[in-house]
């Protein structure tokens, strides 16, 4: 009789700090055992000379998602957790977003609603707060927060969906009390909204004012300002989507001095650039999201964030809006230029192969920091570790086992989201994760989708608890005692 | 029969990056197996409710070493590896120390003779190199690399050792070639000679003058000067027993631009202070290592590098030097003072349960960042891994059992050196490694020695990999180009 | 015949740069002749042996001035002149301050009202703009910079003061565009707002919570924010009462960029700290300024930028709230604790004794630093030079001869403003300007006021040129070719 | 009768602070008066519509100077004065060398004797210590300080030249003891030399190697050594021609810290680049000096440094070593390539109309700044302030008169040095000191000498009093005291 339902066999395995040889014995969904030599499975797979990884974590990606605009992301959980299957990504963490005026706690129930028997992989939600009232405050977020939505996002811009400073100190406060993390857009609202009016005024609405309007110092002053609050309360901040040497640096000296503050960064910032926001016609609206991409140099910077440690997650901030369409880019350059482009790109199938790719192949990080900024980080950062995001007896069978050498083109002929086009067309990868287990069943091989959707589940996210720095920030203990 | 030499069964068992409950199942010496419910074991431990670590690997101690002086540290083989062992550090990684004249290679095996047959636990060899003759760079020290030494400390002070930094220049071109790890001792020497010899004509004698003469900004200008040359040449460089917030700021800076700087720190830096040299009578002289011991301020910044991760590797500097007899440190004092006094004080035993005690159990550092800082980082850092410094499959089984409870105060006469005094006579610390195992053999128990001396093997080292960063700094590419 | 209407003869005299002996000939009110051996003047003063140094400008008080809650300042344009002229200060720059709804011009003719006839030395006025409407923008502030009124004020705190981030772009637009001087009150509304309310909420309603609502991490990043909304535009802003070493860190940085960041600092931020605030009873209110008093350490750090460089200018914030009466800050106490204090407090009279006897004398600035701080870096700073702030052919005869050797003690009784107490009482100060003239006329004498209330004369003020740096900031090229 | 010897009337003065309208009456070859409207002179020069600035001084300049290696500069002390005289400098403070075994004393004697009666213009001497024995530092030092030669030179590269970091320290004791100022030569000699070695093992002989060997990581490396010595003992230093932003870096970080370090950079690093070094041929060693030109980059730094006040002086660094004959440049490269070439360029005549031209003109500094940097700064860092370095009463009458507007090719042929190529060849200036006073009598008329060879004084200097910063570093305070 088999004593495991499942052995992966002969595969080097790497975690965020390991690499050993070994085979992973599979029982319930769960890895049972890791060994030289293990027992017959009832199932087996041949790793040999193949690298083995714990399935990615994608925490940051837009699905079925109706943004404050009204517009609905392409992908629903269908599409998008095929998509992320295909790409190696055994649990997304999309967003439940609060609208001005909603109730928190029926967003929530409206994406369980959205979700419920739809996906292929797990998911967890992210809470979006844009309104944060005294009901909100005072009773609806603490509650979620312990049903297992432990982690909530905030924006510094967009009308819809800005805090105030002091805002942003209410549910600093807040998530200081109940152990939550706060993720942040940081970018200076008032610097894009001024510098787009001017752009509009003299008539320059192409895509590539988008560039110009969303500038660099606009991302650097916000993610100061909310360090500074931080620092302030001594409580953990995420920064999204780091897009730029000057934040890079402010987040960088907030790290040097001991505070609790942590940076993620996308495909984009390492793949793309704003010039490409030039392309003839409307073309560049395919590279428009928030912040933009920027330039080589900056791209360079964001390379050595992620090899010094900067940067602790690694994710796709999948917005995906298509380009054709009534709700489309195109649509929108037509009705206004570049302010009216929904703003998002696609990048959770593409997001492990690139950065495997340029990362780990030319060997500018280790296998052992891709694991981590692609699934341990994720799992700690937001409350799924250690059943998320690692290699190790107890945690849910989430297994990448990669092809290293095969090479592919990126096309969006082959990819599996609602898109109608990839800003990453014909961009080419070497290595892909062709065999993908959730909880020990194959949901994706060769790069195409297995397994039936709705297998999915909901995860409750425990506290987060992010790998370093612990221990109290020394100072501001005078504010500290105020808050209690 | 049984399926494992040993089982270690139901603890809690943490890696670099992982912590999770699994039995460990070992055969051979080596962790055959991580599983919930393992078969059998020959032997079993149970370890329900304790950590499950991996055994301490201290790359930074001196063993049966002749200083430049003609001194010959307290301990040999047989008490540095037995105290080592009584301390939870499995892996000791001592110097084989050329002084000048000395064939490299001769000195080697000398030092093998020391070492033959009388270590409890195993062991590696770094080189100091204070003579970078032709014959040593061009034979001898290449050859040494490709035979399992492939680590090497230098000087920038004391007369009988300190190089140039056009020696400096030569051995780290070497380095680069045969991707050899070096260490180095960074203080200015001049300044430490001149401040010296300030303070004995001004009749100051006593050993505080020792803290002054080694002022930070020694420390630092020399740090400052090494990571310049390193960063000429493209070269990964380890700065041992780092201080001071100077020298830790120079590090980071280093870090921060991408550049392969590493810093190691030790526990008198987190637990002794200089003014501890201020004792009464001679006294002061059992605080003297070199770097001092700083200030209350500096113990902050060192955890603050801690936590922070710009140290990789936590390791003791046991230098055995007694206060009484001939060679010692009271004998040093009558004969001239704070400048005849050997330098160096022990802590091989203390190392892990003080930085347990202060470190994890109050919260400052995780459990995983304690492994990696006293096992995987030295492991990765000296070319052992993944044969030592980890939990996984197919690593020697070193495994220490932590009692994360019992409370011990340090006193000399319960350690295991040869020392007649221990400068933490007194601390408290809470946890001890009390099942310690080295390749599934239990080498102490309950913090006393176990098994038979010689038992513990040399190891030859691979080639040096540190975590991160990787890949190559991209600037100066015209001296690069230079170097071929 | 006399060839001058007044030689000042045989002194020692001072410039930002120079030091000199010569005999000072004045003519028409102007400095007509620097030389040895001047002719004879039909009136001479002897200056053997002592300073002679121009005239003081005080480029921030606040006299006659309405606050937004309608608390009049107890110094009109009589006791406020006279308390400046007594303390070596020959010109005055207070504000015209608009209140949200008034119309810039009209305000601007109501200050003039309270000003006409009753000052003993001259003035100009900087505006305060706090409501920048379309027809603040668009005509008034254009105009009135036109007619000599270059500089204004904008807080980012205070609800009937600050503007947000967009309406700080807009006038920093007007003030690239018309070449005026923009002066900041930097401190985050938000964060002080929300600590007040916390600490209101918690009982705290006592002098001391004023300086922990007041943050000096509000005033950082505050300060950092407005520096990322001038290098945006390439504008210069001054930063008024800088208090604190993070704030100095920021505009230090902004300097070694570059870029045209000013700083100012005040004697509170020299000679008083945040611990007289626990006196008690409410003797604390009489410290209580925005931003505070700190601590030592501080003291020590404006000290450093003084002496470094980073401060252009050293000005009072004279901003004279009683402590008795309806409208003092005891009844404020009474009415309500921190939040209802009039916040400020006076050092007109004071602030060149207090500079030159703890700055000058103690060696810590030069002579020629403590004209620059005091005087000519103003002048330049406003537009006012050359006629002001210098002694130099051309320039108006403001002068002051110092006595450097009397030591006098700080006390209300023997103070010319309008003010109950100061928080200066009992400080001993050495030097003080014992004869003060303005355009060649005495108008104090041994710290008594001599001359005619009306004397003085309204300056328009040029176009503002600061001494460095000059240029144009060569980067956000792509911004500012959008501003035209 | 007249009143002057000399009037200069109608013209726009500039101090280094101060811009003013005024005649300058001058007796007995000094400024008698400034004023307007005075009295008859002798002689009298229409200044209309002109700059009237102090004479310049360079005190950086090798005239009649013997190299460790024997070769004599091209300029004695009658063209170098000339030439000075001819661009506008009036006061010259060249260098007494002293090579190893030299008595300090004679060193003295002899510049003397090639000096006297033979210079145009007014010179004082800086000493260069390449030997300091326990005779130089314990008495010929001491003694030459006190009679007039207060600032000395150190290297701490060239074989003849360089001092150890422990002779560093034993003459920055000296320094501070005696109040003299140091100048550091600060490139790291091991650097250089090892890179060297590779190129010319590598048959990489020509010109341009020298700029891959004296690599900016050397410069930097050096500045932050003796930077770290000078802290320790608290004695102010100045750094000579600093050419790249990491030494600049280095020096800011310095000043922000309040440490007494000045800099001065030079005409080559702004108009010079190192692919000029590139020319065919051994053109390329026309532009070889040390450190060397860098790239367009570092220009703007450099520039950077000069608007934002990181540099006290701009000096010329001339160092006059022709290209043709036996010890030229050209015979250097064929003898055995870069490492023969004598090392450095002439610059003494254009020198201030570069900077005028460039930067004044510009705006990038202002007239006050480059009265500053050219003029009074140096007067103040080396002892000669009030008698040279400004306008004021009592001064030298060292004046130039400056046509704005005329422009300039420069070229060797119409230059004054005994120089046979200018590496400025072909480069446009506007603006030329046009008449050039020492002590009231003209040396030059439109870049023509005029006047008597040997009219020129020698200067003894003062104690250096530079502007700023003062005070004692509060921190070292316990090695302070060692040093009494």
């Amino acid at each position: 009789m088999a004593e495991f339902d499942l052995v992966i066999r002969g595969g080097r395995v790497a975690t965020a700090s390991e690499t050993f040889d070994a085979d992973i014995g599979v029982r319930g969904g769960r890895i049972a055992a890791l060994g030289s030599g293990l027992g017959r499975g009832a199932r087996e797979i041949d790793a040999a000379g193949r690298w083995v990884l714990p399935g990615g974590i994608d925490s940051h990606c837009h699905i079925a998602q109706l943004s404050s605009s009204g517009v609905m992301t392409a992908d629903d959980f269908a599409t998008g957790s095929t998509s992320a299957a295909c790409g190696g990504t055994t649990t997304i963490i999309p967003f439940a977003a609060q609208h001005r005026g909603n109730s928190l706690r029926q967003v929530v129930q409206e994406y369980h609603a959205r979700a419920d028997g739809r996906s292929l992989v797990d998911y967890a939600f992210h809470l979006i707060v844009s309104d944060p009232t005294e009901q909100v405050l005072g009773q609806e977020l603490p509650a979620l927060i312990r049903d297992g939505y432990t982690s909530f996002k905030i924006y510094t811009t967009y009308d819809a969906l800005k805090l105030s400073d002091r805002q942003v100190l209410d549910v600093m406060a807040l998530a200081r009390r109940e152990g939550a993390m706060m993720m942040v857009h940081a970018e200076n609202h008032d610097i894009i909204a001024w510098l787009s009016e001017k752009l509009v005024q003299a008539g320059r609405r192409q895509p590539s004012s988008h560039a110009i309007a969303h500038h660099p110092i606009a991302e650097s002053e916000a993610t100061n300002r909310v360090i500074a609050l931080a620092e302030l309360l001594d409580v953990p901040v995420l920064f999204v989507h780091v897009s730029a040497k000057e934040a890079i640096d402010q987040i960088r000296a907030a790290q040097a001095r001991g505070l609790k503050i942590y940076g993620e960064t996308c495909p984009q910032y390492l793949f793309l650039t704003a010039d490409m926001m030039d392309a003839p016609g409307d073309e560049g609206a395919k590279c428009m999201c928030s912040p933009p991409p920027r330039d080589k140099a900056n791209q360079e910077f964001v390379w050595q964030g992620l090899r010094g440690g900067v940067f602790e997650v690694f994710s796709s901030d999948h917005a995906p809006y298509r380009f054709e369409g009534p709700d489309g880019k195109k649509a929108g350059m037509a009705a206004g230029g570049f302010k009216k482009v929904p703003n998002g790109i696609p990048g959770l199938e593409i997001r492990l192969a690139s950065l495997f790719s340029a990362g780990v192949l030319n060997d500018i990080i280790s296998i052992n920091q891709f694991v981590a900024l692609t699934a341990t980080n994720h799992a700690k950062m937001y409350g799924l570790y250690p059943r998320k995001g690692t290699i190790a007896v107890g945690a849910d069978a989430d297994i990448c086992i990669w092809d290293g050498t095969t090479e592919r083109t990126i096309t969006q002929s082959e990819l599996h989201d609602a898109m109608d086009y990839t800003p990453y067309e014909g961009m080419k990868v070497r290595g892909w994760p062709v065999v993908v287990l959730s909880r020990g069943e194959v949901v994706s091989q060769d790069g195409k989708p297995v397994g039936r959707l709705g297998r999915g589940e909901f995860l409750r996210c425990e506290k987060p608890d992010p790998a370093r720095p612990r221990g109290r920030w020394p100072f501001n203990v005078e504010v500290q005692t105020i808050l209690g």
